[in-house]
């Protein structure tokens, strides 16, 4: 598939500029770009490599000054990194064609199927489950018994949806997804040590060593519209209600949702990061890579955290957090900055102590 | 199924108390309950929420005003955490009834299964596996060569168990879970940087970059008695001897034990925790979300630790550690509440520095 | 299979000492040993435990008095734990013998199988895929469309290969694996709050709410030669040249590689560790359990991470690293010291305070 310069330029709703009948086969860095890619140079420091690759169009930003760069054709774009979105849709060789249901496949008789659905070789589709139109299910997944799939889902190799599962349209699960797994809820047959220390903050007391007694998870799990899940994450069912995910929230490589977790809209959820049982997080939160939350607390709307933060209490809506404990992002900056001139203050006071008679009065 | 108040106080070793012939259905949230489901309130602040839903009838903690809250019927017990247990095993909708082997499924004719094992379509089991009585399968499940695993086990969709792995009663192996996979052991040719760091504690002094040598696996991993594994979890084998897991322990989503690995009996690991290479821990063990432990350390019995402590070196039994570097979790937040202080003792300091004369003998 | 001492100790390139003629079925620790294997004991602390088991040969250090642990024969090597590296692939019990390809596997005439090439049952190998002499297909993998691998590959139970990634000779991926998921890469319309905040190190601004749209995946994966991954770990394709992993580098389980990446030859990659998007990684560097690197950094030759610790900025190369946010090990461990007096100092400068009068001047 090949496209003009104009063709790219109308559909990203962006100018197009130089001669626009080029043809474009696929896109490429600049350095590496050959005469029938598109080089894709978002700002300045980028575009200083065209010259190294073979590129005559390029998509630059609003104002680049094209022609200096030796180029035929440019796409202007105010917000280049936007513009890719919509270019790399168009140009994406992986989407899969819908080639019907393999015959390989074990699909139970009362499923579901919409219009236009595909189902790769050796997956499994049990009973009552309805898959909405146009979606593209992979090899090797499993959708289980009464779950609900929306329309256009895209489910890639080995993905694993447990029963009862109900998922909005336009889903996209990585390879290895599981949703559905039963949360992780044990109890002892008296008070365990565990609840004790969390009530002393550190002090298990008298508590005697017990078995685990294992709580069913008697929900599942309800997926928004316009969710994406990365590579082996996994969301857990809830115990006696469902475990909520919110639209448009995008999941990343390795996520761990627990069992009860609430998350609203537009949240992104960056790879491995834990969200523990029974919290609730707003809309349009960042989680940044590793990030860790504690079981049953609060996250509110806007909330953005730094990369390996642990969040072991609520956090504001707003708040921009980072570290372990979590704390405002440019306290913990701060922080981090007297840390490193701690060896000194400790020099400072031990001189100081020397030439100083200490006070003794009173303690 | 449908079960009367009377019923299930019976089986759970509860009182019932007002219409004990109600008829329950399922369970809810007290504030989502329908007229036929049993709502779960185990403390006052859940129970407030009655009035919202239309629930009859509650489980509720022992000498609960259970009239007050307009119920017709109610189950009260000492400790509804626990009794929640028996409860959600009795409402389980997902336990997978016994539904023979299907013919999907690719078993070698020297594997064995006991009676009233189920398997589900696309299932791998290989030569020489011997699968306990009772136990349910999954869809496209893989059980490696000469895998043993006890009765009454549940596999869910996709785990992988590896070769001679053998497993206990009562096995539950949640979505995606790999037990057997090659532990991670390399070797270079000549002492290389880590182990000269290791020594000094930071300094690779002259070593010279070399290529990794693998040392392959020979053991294979041995599992107790009421173990459960979460979705994506792994369990690598040992080098010369098996890594072992003891008996009831429990295990969340995405955490890593490494090969050789020895844990006791009754620990629960939680999601995403990783326990490197050798490391030995005891029984009655809790490590929180994201807890991280180093190779070739010992975890004393009933230590635990929360969310994210990372633990660089041995912890005698009994402690409650947290943070990075692991510490007593009291001292640790005693170090935090300083850590919050510490912009004021640098100002304070540097005032103390203006009026005082530093002593500038002897140094 | 049985060895002699003298043939082990030949392939080995070791000394045999004894009755070389012993023979030898397979490896133990020394307490566990029994007559007809070989007990490896490293070091003098792990031989202690010769008497405890009923070895007759051992293989230990070079100048160790074999005779004195009562053994009729020992194999001696200056590292032995070098020389275990061979051993163990001579005693590999589950070296998958070539059997073929399984009828229920399924693969597309255009694939093309070099000699010698087994595929286990369940597995499914797309168009144009080319899979190199003597590689061993476990059960239950996927391998996309147009995907190439080198001769002499183990891909183990479950394996996920996307289109068109490219991978060299003697890959080894354990249980799980997923290689060439989309990249976690999404875009708001207008300028968003992450962006703000990273210019700002904390500051939101004004941005206001948005949802995300996604930046497909055009690159995808190529990985060098001698590469070994770890179980349920993942690698991500590139936006638009592919993510690449260099020669001999070895990724253990639950490792998250992100789109982008760039890695060298030889690294070692621990169980957990995180590499966010675009970030450049040199050789020979070893990144500790549970290590996170953020996006768009660069971490030279080397360098070596403590385990947990997190990388927030470059590192230049030949740097031992440890600690969130990583510093210098030396001066990380130094901080670590000072922390554990914090309290003193507290209390240092508090009685300072109450003896010293406060310099009011000039603040």
């Amino acid at each position: 598939m090949t496209y003009t310069i104009e063709q790219i330029a109308k559909a990203l709703g962006a100018r197009a500029v130089g001669d626009t009948t080029l043809s474009i086969s696929s896109v490429a860095e600049p350095a590496m770009a050959s005469a029938d890619q598109l080089a894709i140079a978002m700002k300045p420091s980028f575009a200083a490599a065209l010259p190294e690759g073979g590129a005559q169009a390029a998509m630059l930003w609003e104002g680049a000054d094209w022609e200096n760069f030796g180029l035929k054709a440019a796409i202007l774009t105010p917000r280049p990194r936007f513009a890719m979105a919509g270019l790399s849709a168009m140009m994406d060789p992986d989407i899969i064609a819908s080639v019907g249901v393999h015959p390989s496949a074990v699909i139970d008789p009362t499923a579901t199927l919409g219009d236009g659905v595909s189902v790769g070789p050796l997956s499994v589709i049990e009973a009552g489950a309805r898959i909405g139109a146009d979606s593209r299910i992979g090899a090797q997944v499993f959708i289980g018994r009464d779950v609900q799939i929306g329309e256009n889902a895209t489910l890639r190799e080995g993905v694993k949806i447990g029963p009862r599962v109900r998922i909005g349209a336009h889903y996209i699960a990585q390879p290895g997804v599981a949703v559905g797994g039963d949360g992780f809820s044990f109890v002892t047959p008296e008070e365990g040590a565990v609840e004790r220390v969390r009530d002393s903050l550190g002090d298990q007391g008298e508590t005697k060593a017990q078995s685990w007694t294992r709580i069913h998870s008697l929900g599942s799990v309800q997926i928004g519209d316009d969710v994406e899940m990365g590579a082996n994450s996994c969301v857990d069912r809830g115990n006696v209600r469902d475990t909520i995910i919110g639209n448009g929230c995008k999941i990343d490589n390795l996520a761990q949702i627990g069992h009860n977790v609430v998350i609203g809209n537009d949240c992104m959820i960056c790879a491995q990061v834990g969200i523990a049982g029974s919290t609730r997080v707003g809309n349009n939160v960042v989680l940044g890579g590793q990030t860790g939350v504690s079981d049953n607390v609060f996250i509110g709307d806007n909330v953005i955290t730094g990369g390996a933060t642990k969040v072991l209490s609520n956090v504001p809506a707003g708040r921009v957090m980072l570290g372990y404990p979590a704390a405002k992002m440019d306290k913990q900056i701060e922080l981090h900055k007297l840390l490193r001139r701690l060896p000194r203050l400790f020099t400072d006071v031990a001189a100081m102590k020397k030439g100083v008679p200490k006070d003794t009065s009173n303690d």
